[in-house]
C-alpha cells in the first residue's frame, strides 16, 4: 500500500514510518519539522519506498499537491502538537497544528477519494474524572486542556467526514507515549535538572501524579495490527483506548532516573499540590477491555517503558 | 450589564438582542452580515444602548479591538453557520464561521478577562441515534454532519477555555429553532415551491422526518432565564437540552402551510428514503428533564411554532 504519514518526522510518526517500510509499504511523509526532526528518519531517507515532503499541512495548496501526485491508499495522521504545557501558554498552537491540520487532511481525503485514516487521539479528551474508569463509552467528555479540546474537536470532524464520505477511521486514544525520538516531557525535564545539579531535584506537584506510560513500539504494533481489521465492522469510526495495565508516578520516574544515572541521595523538592500544572490530569483509570478483547496487549509495562526510554536518552547526545 | 451578541444581526441573535435591550442591558453586536441582516435590527439602531459593528469575528485584530474598547461583562455567542445543507456541500463554512469564530471569541475572552459566555449548540452533536432518548449525559457523541462536528468541537473548546481561565459557560443544545427573522429551511423551501406551482409540492424523503421545532421567543426566554443562574453551581460549564415535548413531521409542515396559504388538493411528491439529505438526522428523541426541573418549559408546542412562523413569513414580503 502507499500510505501518507502526516507528522512522519515526529516522535510516533518516525517510529511508525520505520515499521511501515519494514512491512513493505511505500511511505509518503509530510512534516513541517516544528517538533519533528529529519534525524529521526536518517536511516530511511535512502529507501526507494520512502518519499519526504517538508511542508505545512495547514497549507491547503501544498497538501492538495501531495494528494494529487501521490495517489494514496491510507492516511496515518500523527501531525499535531504534542507538548501540552506549551499550548497551555499559547492555545493557537492547538488551533493550528492540531485542529487545522486535521481539517485540511480530511478535506483532501474527501476531494481525492482516500478512504481510510488512522488518527492518534488522547486520554485528554476525557477531561479530569477522578476515580472514574474511562472506557470508550464514557459520557461527558469535557477536556481541561486546549490539547484535549483540539483532539476532541478532531474526533468530531472525523466522525462527520467519515459518515459523509464513507471513510473508515481508526482512532486510538493514547495515554503518555514514550520511547526513542521522544522530544519533551517529564523525563527530559528531570535529566536536564539533574545534569545541572545532581544533588537536588525539583518535582512539580506532590510527585504522586501517576499515569500509564506506553512504549512507542507497543503503540506502533497496535496501529499496524488494527489498520485493516475495520473491513468487517459496520461502524465507520472505531475507537480504542490504548494503554498499559500499570502506571508510574512522577516520583517513581525520578527514582528510576537516579538509579540509571547512578545518583544516590538526591534530595527531592516538591512544589506541592496534586497536579503538576494547570490542565494536567494527575491520575486516570483506563479501561482496556475493548482492545484486549480484540487481541492486542502492550508488551512493556509502564515502569519498563520509562526505564527503557531513560536508557535511550542517556545513551544519546541530547542535552 | 454590557454584553456582546456575536452574530447579533442573525436569526436568534437579533431576537435575543431585542430582548436584552428591553431588559435594560447595553448590547454590543458584531455581525459580518453573511446570514444576518441589519433589517433585523432596524428598530434598535437608534437605541443609545445599542452599538453595531459590521465585521468578521475570524479577524483577530478587529475582534480584539472591540473587546479592548467595549469592556464587556458577558458574551452571547450566536455567530455560526446555521445552514446545514449548505455546509454539507462546502465544509469550509463550518471550519471558518462556526469553529474559528468560537476559537477567536474564547481567545479574546481569555485575553481581556471576560468571564461569562452563553453558547448556542445543537442536537446535531449527538449524531444519528435512532430510538435512543438523548439527554445531557448521552455518550458517544458522533455527529454525522459537518455542522454537528464543528459545534461539538466548539463545546470542547469551551470546556477547556472555561477550566483554564475560570470562565462560566452556559451551553444550550437547541433542536430546530424557528420564528421571526428565520432565513432558510424547509418552510422557506415549501413556500417558494408552492408560490411557483400551487398544485404540486415536492417533499424530500418520505415526509416522515419528524423533529421538534422550538419558537425563537421560547429559546430567548430560556437564555435569559439561565444566564445568571450558574453562580451557585460548581461546574464551569452547564449543558441543557432545550426543546419542546412535541414534534412535527415534514408532511405535517406541508399540511399546515397549505391551510395557511388557503390551498386545497395540493399533490405531494415524495423523493423517497427516510432522510431528506445526507447528514440530516430524520428523527430524534430529546430528554428535557434537566431543563424542566430547572424551571423552564417552552410555551409553544412544535406545531404551533411552525404555524406562527408560516404566518409571519407569509405576511412579510420575502419571496
Amino acid at each position: 500500500m502507499k500510505v501518507l504519514v502526516a507528522g512522519g518526522a515526529g516522535f510516533i510518526g518516525s517510529n511508525l514510518t520505520e515499521e511501515l517500510l519494514r512491512e513493505g509499504h511505500q511511505v509518503v511523509c509530510i512534516d513541517n519539522l516544528s517538533l519533528g526532526n529529519t534525524n529521526n528518519l536518517s536511516a530511511l531517507m535512502e529507501s526507494p519506498a520512502f518519499i519526504f515532503y517538508e511542508g505545512d499541512i495547514c497549507d491547503k495548496n501544498f497538501l492538495a499537491h501531495v494528494f494529487e501526485k501521490e495517489k494514496l491508499d491510507y492516511v496515518f495522521h500523527l501531525a499535531a502538537n504534542s507538548d501540552i504545557q506549551a499550548s497551555a501558554k499559547n492555545p493557537d498552537v492547538e488551533y493550528r497544528n492540531t485542529y487545522t491540520t486535521t481539517y485540511q487532511i480530511l478535506s483532501c481525503m474527501r476531494e481525492y477519494g482516500v478512504k481510510k485514516i488512522f488518527f492518534a487521539s488522547t486520554s485528554a479528551v476525557y477531561g479530569d474524572k477522578p476515580g472514574e474508569l474511562l472506557d470508550e463509552n464514557t459520557s461527558r467528555l469535557e477536556p481541561v486542556s486546549y490539547y484535549g479540546a483540539a483532539k476532541l474537536g478532531r474526533e468530531a470532524l472525523i466522525s462527520a467526514f467519515s459518515y459523509m464520505n464513507d471513510l473508515k477511521a481508526l482512532i486510538f486514544r493514547f495515554p503518555n507515549v514514550i520511547g526513542p525520538h521522544l522530544t519533551h516531557g517529564v523525563i527530559f525535564d528531570f535529566i536536564k535538572k539533574l545534569k545541572s545539579d545532581p544533588k537536588n531535584l525539583e518535582i512539580l506537584g506532590d510527585g504522586n501524579q501517576t499515569k500509564p506510560y506506553i512504549y512507542v513500539e507497543d503503540s506502533v504494533k497496535a496501529i499496524l495490527k488494527f489498520m485493516d481489521t475495520d473491513e468487517e465492522k459496520k461502524e465507520n469510526v472505531i475507537f480504542y483506548n490504548i494503554g498499559v495495565n500499570t502506571a508510574t508516578s512522577v516520583k517513581r520516574i525520578a527514582d528510576i532516573l537516579c538509579e540509571e544515572m547512578g545518583l544516590a541521595n538526591v534530595r527531592y523538592h516538591f512544589t506541592g499540590g496534586t497536579g503538576g500544572w494547570k490542565g494536567d490530569v494527575p491520575r486516570f483509570l483506563y479501561c482496556l477491555d475493548k482492545v484486549h478483547n480484540a487481541g492486542w496487549c502492550a508488551e512493556n509495562e509502564s515502569d519498563e517503558a520509562v526505564r527503557k526510554t531513560i536508557q535511550i536518552i542517556l545513551a544519546s547526545k541530547i542535552d
